[in-house]
């Protein structure tokens, strides 16, 4: 049992994009030879978010849409006081960071739409993804 | 230290429904006769979501009704124009397919209401529910 | 490889609030010893939940109103005829009660703004969180 690591820098480039880091995050579970383990992604950011859905389209910007509508951009936030990010804080901290998932017999335990989705709210800005695998 | 995993399949029979799966969980874990370690439930897919609440009929049909409230079935997004079920990708890449807890002296850590709920808004369908053990 | 575990208690003072956990939670870190590994903070509750976020007044002070906004405490919920805490059910079922982190080399892999943050919705009451730790 051993534990592995590697962190994945980018760059986003508008305010509130979708970036899929699915491919990354395959390619370093193939790298690390961890076959039976756990997988956590995790951004070390409170104004981004880790989904887990579809590369497609129009679903990534109907998300985008639903979360400008529940959580406006411009809400009259205390935060923005100091800063004008606390929409993003709010959808950091309900969404969540990271996602964990099962690695089985060398694959990732995820449905065929469940794509690695990094929700940038308050960008653009360049980002870490910490990808970090343990088992054997 | 080991990897212990059992994939659960059932058919859910409405729409928008919600499924409880604890007792199938906690035999998993059982079964497995790891005692100490961590547990991941995953849904590998991308229109159903797992949380941890009460099994208690109001507050079921309350969750149900919350999130038709905050994310209609019928809402004009962009992906029902090719299927028509964005409603049910949003609030699983909202809520999240999956959910880990510590496994204690073979115990898993939950608090008396936390039972494992599916929640199916994408159905009639048969739905597969992953229990991955590691630990010893 | 092994495991380690903690039973933090605390008692909130009102009905709505934020108390961040941050300092003990990284204080069980050390105590453990365990260098690389994953942790998971869990609430064993229904009715609270866990968010990795800013300790600032303002933003706190957000998220609380957002969440009264999407999750009004009085809502005329079903759940509300057997118990008066429906609200602080759904929150919890959606935001979640744990979070899960990766340990490297005896860090706590997460951003300068992101501090472990109970977000209670039912209190004052006496509330636990379970730290658990895997690794070595």
């Amino acid at each position: 049992m051993r534990t592995w690591s590697k962190e994945l820098t980018f760059t986003t480039r508008k305010r509130r994009e979708i970036v899929d880091i699915t491919d990354e995050v395959l390619r370093a579970v193939r790298e690390s030879g961890i076959r039976n383990g756990i997988l956590v992604v995790q951004l070390p950011h409170a104004t981004a978010s880790l989904v887990l859905n579809e590369d497609e389209e129009g679903i990534k910007q109907d998300l985008l849409n639903k979360l400008e509508e529940l959580v406006p951009s411009e809400g009259g936030y205390l935060h923005d006081r100091i800063d004008d990010n606390a929409h993003a804080h709010l959808k950091s901290a309900i969404i969540g960071s990271s996602r964990v998932l099962p690695i089985i017999d060398g694959r990732v335990i995820r449905g065929t739409w469940q794509n690695f989705l990094v929700l940038e709210e308050d960008g653009p800005r360049t980002r870490t993804a910490v990808i970090f695998i343990m088992g054997e």
